[in-house]
């Protein structure tokens, strides 16, 4: 990945005219500071935006108190960056007279495009079209526009600074949706969190949440990503800018809403019915350490906590607090977060029952209000829980004792030695000290009123922490087999030797038309075997006993063979005999079903679950991009709720789990060697055996895009 | 339940002398307000409490000003309360004096008692001993006490009123941890939300949880219970308290944490190793309607918007936006939480259409930013959601729109308005502009800056009202049946007939010795019946053929008769031969669990899943306390994570869930009819055919007390 994304990370810092211009017309400008085209040169001339600002106004000589232009061809140069604040249907001559005159980005605010109608879709069609045929980055149409109050550009006519501009700060916003980019920018705000560049994507005719993304992924501007998505349209820049983003360790913290439009893309193959939803975008999230966030308030606690820029690679939490009860709860919060909270080691803990005997010393570190009446003890145990316990991450819940009058400034004078002493480590506080709050931040703390949120909060930096760990390490190459679709959608047997070939097993079987051929399957598949009447004919075996198992030794097959070709004769003389299957028998499996299909944005994505009701009733599923390798392949069969029905749960034998991710990720590179052609592969049952005796495909489907049905 | 709850209601207000005392004694009274037996007296004095206020020092005049009586039994006379803040050697001579002296209600605060050793523990007892001898309600020992201030009563030595006394309101705190309860007071003070009875339990020697949620619910003083629990240890009081809260209408919302202290307790039964955790109480919660908090916030966020009082029986949620992306995260939010958000009616959308041309005003009512240009818009549109929409609760999305200069104002007075004309309604409004939240509130409004807290608290105002509305309903009677248990543990053959005399049917089967008797049996069952030799020396039978299916008719049943004694003589020749059972053939069934185990502080709890790994591996079960009605078990069939299997997922027929619903509350009945003697009950696999065809149970364990293994 590394090699291919560099040209890619290139390529966003092509939206710096966009985002950082150093002149800026604006079309459709209004002298009223309210209107839409007044917004943003009256918010640029209150900011003091230092680059050249060029009104364009066939009708005034001047705007808001700055020459006017009476039409882009009159400018004095090409701006960086055009702001069209026009009706649509002046939109493309407009865009088209910027192209002309060598602008090569522009922000449209301009709506009635793909938002409204087929006729507006095709508009904005076009639109693209002139967009792309002079080069030009184009922003929107029907987007509220951007801001980097860096270089105090205001691209946007936002009505969110009636409260206030933007504080200093190092968070970038990245939103689909205008309003609710421009809300979270707000709440940002009033929790005195600096977010100075927002940017909103709109239609995404051009520009899409994608290269936003990978903009900020390379900009100093930024450092915590709050990115907005109802759906990903374009996977080339955004998976290159998740990757970018994780390389220059950017957080991203992201809320997907809704059911994304994929979902409903035709569901013809099986596997793709059961991605449904979003699952195809949350599994590309989580390959880069995607923070998902399922609130706004979710949102900016972590972006919050971000800002330290303390991201453990292997987090663990110590915690620190006067109240049992808050450590029991901080404790299940944790748990369910996947935050380990391993002991204090025994020796620290004896030391610090010998400095309050009925402390309770192990993790949650519960000091108990002793310590508020020798207050020299918070250090004691506040070290100790850092040095001895070595966590990565300290949550300290001080509830209303960080307010009180006596034990409050001896409290924070105290923390903050000790969290001086520990720079390296995520301080966490939590404390029902309003007033304070601003004072322990100034100390380096980040602080939360509730501790479940800062749990939260915690546990996001160890994922992006372990994203971050993961992406210095070179990626493991996948090998892509060759493989050559046939013309058309192939039979199973066409298939499963397709797969087999790639390393995806299938259930040994042999077609043998003598008995001599029958007995030498079996010695070379192994005992036990089973036999099966090979006719087109005789659809259902069983019926006329036309199928035998616990075949276990050579006269057996041959016995065998003759009773069925007898057995055949008799009950069904029209048919036409083939000769007889020997395979090998299975038992004791556990039933798998692995399945690829190909998402429209993302490729083709492979799947794993536990076969049957399992799929079906509980989408107890997990998805991956193709190709990845045998150690992703099983961290997705281990995430699954009923993993442990392979790792020896009701007194079964543990099954091949190894086996099994093997053929996971060989069918993964086969899905990703075979093309656009490749419509989906369905691999159900895939019979799991005990560890050390693989796995077997005992059917496969593979379909082709117009292989037709 | 309305009938027995009564007497216990009146119970409650035994604690009228703990809460509201006229007179209050201070045993270990301290001159210095700092200390622990200062403090009360300290409270007490800056806040005006109103009645008599007696220190006991025996080592001073007076205490803080207030004449001091040398001993208990030197004061004027019994006080309603006594706090006793003395070491733990003198607790229990002290209570003794206090009893003889009439004093009839105490608040320990000395620790040193069960939570230290053994040793503690016992001195607990013998201290409960003693209270229960005088008829003492006693609080603690170990904690924090209580304060009620609605008469400016102190009893608690929490150092949390640094911050400042408690502000009026209607919340009540009941809490097991003094540090976590006054936490979420001082959490609820900081957001202006008003808890002035805070009660906290302790050790529970003597007044345990349910003691302090029944009287909570039969005070005026509360309107709103917070209740914090780290493990209900008793059943009778604590179920009798969520009932009297369900009927007064007073919602409880319950932080619950930790592992039950029931989890460990003997996993005797199959049943029980499964309830695990805290199940239990979690089933308990659900039947009375309590809401469960996941964090403190969520508690407060609860507790805020139940002040309202406003408790829909049946919740539906209007949605008015100005932005389309908070509205699909608000949608997401709703669908998650459980509440409906059916669409406006379609007369009223066309309007809403005809008013913004590019509205979307299904549900979530999209205004557009375009009412910020025509501000009398936003009535109609928010008229229309509360007229035409008729939902019970209605969330108004304005971000920070709210606090713009020109709409704001105009915005509150038109939504004040709106509010005021449809009173009955839950109005919740999303914005960020806090300055404007205690106006809107003054207004009326309940107010969250996050959509999706607003969400979650709305929600739960649907479950309060839905429990509510079921408790005005006249409970259906479970008519209990005469059950006689054996003396010793049951065999199947006994289990499966007595529990099918209670309503549990078993697949019917007959023994016959001869092919007569299995003929009529057969006739009776009804055809297809399985044939099968009985036999004590048979363990596997289908080894030897002696299992047959399918059998169609009498003479078949002749025939499979002499077939199957003909098998058994030729190949067990020396084995006993008791004849053939006949059976009903079960064929298309789903395999349920049923279950039922004793809960050390629940009493008998009944449980249902779906069959194998379902249980064992996704955990995917419902409980709840013996006896309920069919409805009720319905209920928790069909809550099941599962129950798609049972409703024709996968192409299947819908299964009896009627007949399985039915057992199952007969089961609960028989377990709760049987006495402390029944340990558990297994009733595993429960095959339920297609509807209209019934249940069977294909096995059945009892399992008695001392009946051995």
């Amino acid at each position: 990945m590394t090699a291919e994304a560099a040209p890619a990370a290139a390529g966003f810092a092509s939206l710096d005219a966009l985002v950082r211009p150093r002149s800026v017309a604006v079309i459709g400008a209004s002298d009223e500071p309210a209107r839409i085209g007044g917004r943003p040169i009256a918010y640029m001339k209150e900011r003091g935006f230092a680059g050249d600002l060029w009104p364009v106004n066939p009708r005034r000589a001047t705007v808001q108190g700055l020459t006017a232009y009476a039409s882009v061809e009159a400018l004095p140069a090409a701006p960086d960056v055009a702001i069209i604040a026009v009706p649509a249907e002046q939109v493309i001559p407009t865009l088209d007279s910027l192209g002309r005159k060598g602008c090569r980005a522009v922000i449209v605010f301009s709506a009635g495009f793909a938002e409204m109608d087929a006729a507006g879709e095709a508009q904005q069609e076009k639109l693209a079209a002139v967009a792309r045929g002079h080069g030009i980055r184009m922003l929107g149409p029907n987007c509220l526009g951007l801001f980097n109050d860096s270089i105090r550009f205001y691209g946007t006519f936002t009505a969110s600074f009636e409260k206030g501009f933007p504080i200093a700060g190092r968070i970038g916003i990245a939103s689909q949706s205008g309003a609710y980019g421009t809300h979270v920018f707000s709440a940002a705000l009033d929790r005195g969190l600096g977010a100075p560049v927002v940017i909103t994507t709109g239609n995404e005719a051009e520009v899409a949440l994608g290269d936003v993304i990978g903009w900020m992924a390379q900009a100093p501007e930024v450092e915590v990503i709050c990115a907005y998505a109802e759906g990903i349209r374009e996977s080339t820049q955004f998976i290159a800018a998740l990757d970018l983003a994780r390389r220059n360790r950017k957080p991203i913290v992201m809320m997907k809403v809704g059911r994304s439009q994929l979902g409903g893309a035709a569901a013809k193959s099986h596997t793709a019915s059961i991605a449904g939803d979003d699952t195809v975008t949350q599994a590309v999230l989580e390959e880069f350490g995607v923070v998902r966030a399922r609130t706004t308030e979710e949102m900016l606690d972590i972006a919050y906590a971000a800002t330290k820029r303390i991201y453990p690679a292997r987090n663990t939490l110590g915690v620190l607090t006067v109240s049992g009860g808050a450590g029991v709860l901080i404790s299940d919060a944790a748990e369910q977060a996947g935050v380990a909270m391993p002991p204090m080691p025994e020796a620290a803990q004896e030391r610090l029952r010998s400095l309050v005997p009925f402390c309770a010393p192990r993790n949650p570190v519960d000091c108990t209000a002793q310590v508020t009446n020798n207050l020299p003890l918070i250090s004691e145990f506040a070290e100790s829980v850092a040095r001895d316990g070595g966590y990565a991450s300290i949550l300290s819940f001080w509830s209303q004792t960080a307010a009180g009058r006596s034990v409050g400034p001896s409290l924070q004078e105290q923390m903050r030695k000790v969290r001086a002493a520990f720079p390296d480590r995520l301080w966490v506080m939590s404390m029902l000290a309003p007033n304070k709050v601003r004072e322990y931040e100034g100390d380096g703390w980040v602080c939360f009123e509730d501790p479940s949120r800062a749990v939260n909060a915690i546990a996001a930096m160890g994922v992006f922490g372990a994203a971050f760990a993961r992406a210095e390490q070179p990626a493991a190459e996948v090998p892509l087999p060759r493989v050559a679709l046939p013309e058309a959608t192939p039979s199973e047997a066409v298939a499963k030797a397709l797969l087999a070939e790639a390393g995806v097993p299938a259930v040994p079987e042999h077609a043998c038309s003598d008995s001599e051929a029958a007995v030498m399957a079996a010695e070379k598949i192994g005992y036990p075997v089973v036999l099966k009447i090979l006719s087109p004919d005789i659809l259902h075996k069983s019926e006329i006993g036309g199928v035998l198992l616990d075949v276990t030794n050579a006269d057996a097959v041959k016995h065998g063979f003759a009773t069925l070709l007898e057995r055949a004769r008799h009950h069904a003389p029209a048919a036409r005999i083939e000769g007889v299957l020997v395979a090998k028998q299975i038992k004791g499996a556990v039933e798998m079903a692995l399945g690829v299909f190909r998402d429209p944005v993302f490729g083709p994505v492979a799947m794993v679950g536990l076969g049957g009701i399992f799929i079906e009733v509980l989408k107890d599923v997990s998805f991956r991009r193709c190709p990845f390798d045998a150690a992703e392949a099983e961290r997705m069969i281990r995430s699954l709720k009923g993993f442990p029905l392979l790792d020896g749960a009701r007194g079964r034998p543990k099954a091949d789990v190894a086996a099994l991710a093997g053929a996971l990720s060989a069918l993964s590179a086969f899905a990703a060697a075979a093309g656009p052609r490749l419509a989906s592969i369905d691999v159900n049952p895939m019979l799991v055996l005990p560890e050390g005796q693989g796995c077997y495909a005992a059917d496969a489907v593979i379909e082709l895009d117009g292989g037709g049905h």
